[in-house]
């Protein structure tokens, strides 16, 4: 089975060096989002956390040598799926960034750890237990 | 241009009714993970949380009327990147779900949103903030 998505936008950012991971970034760039998806980013607020799904789309193609990786400064390895690295079965990466400004198609962020260029698949809010469900009922 | 993907593995339960999303969820099951991949599971350990990401397979195509959305429960209309609906530009999902053992390719796990079925495309470590990247160097 194969399943088959297209970029919802790309992500665009002037920084060229870039940390390894969101939880240690404060690089700023901007998403941009098709403008025929414009409308569903209607909800998305300054300030917000917002999930982003993203294609690694430099990764080379997976093979049985990347089950097990030793990430930059650790000094063991670990599986491939106890890691964030960009060379997984299929690549892709989560990076969780705060809202600056929505205009338009665009949503300035803070704490890129993507590339200039990177595809983007989705866009999800930020969502930490119940409370934030956007179908919670309040039970 | 077209992003492809091959599941990695398969949900399993036996659950019938299944909650709307997992911080609402106790429902069990496991994560049938491929053979190969095995070996990718080694530091997965009982007790952590995972973000598992999945393929709504049932998700009719999207279009335009999918791009704001009310969600159940809820008096009001949401843009498509502001809730998890599994109706969006592209259908992936995305639950976070408690560990219960790893035996082999499969993981038991608590907390499931997702029907029996469902196509997992990735796991990864359910990271909040730099003290859990496996990347973070303690500075």
């Amino acid at each position: 089975m194969r399943v088959t998505f297209s970029p919802i936008g790309t992500v665009r950012t002037k920084a060229e060096t870039l940390p390894r991971h969101w939880s240690l970034s404060e690089v700023e760039g901007t998403l941009e989002v098709e403008a025929r998806y414009a409308v569903g980013l209607r909800d998305i607020k300054p300030g917000q956390r917002i999930v982003v799904l993203f294609y690694f789309h430099k990764s080379p193609e997976f093979d049985s040598s990347f089950l097990v990786q030793t990430p930059p400064h650790k000094d063991r390895s670990f599986g491939v799926f106890s890691i964030c690295s960009p060379r997984r079965p299929n690549p892709i990466g989560l990076s969780i960034v705060t809202v600056g400004k929505v205009v338009g198609n665009t949503i300035e962020v803070k704490g890129l750890d993507m590339l200039d260029g990177t595809p983007i698949l989705d866009i999800k809010p930020h969502i930490e237990g119940r409370q934030e469900c956007p179908s919670w009922n309040g039970e």
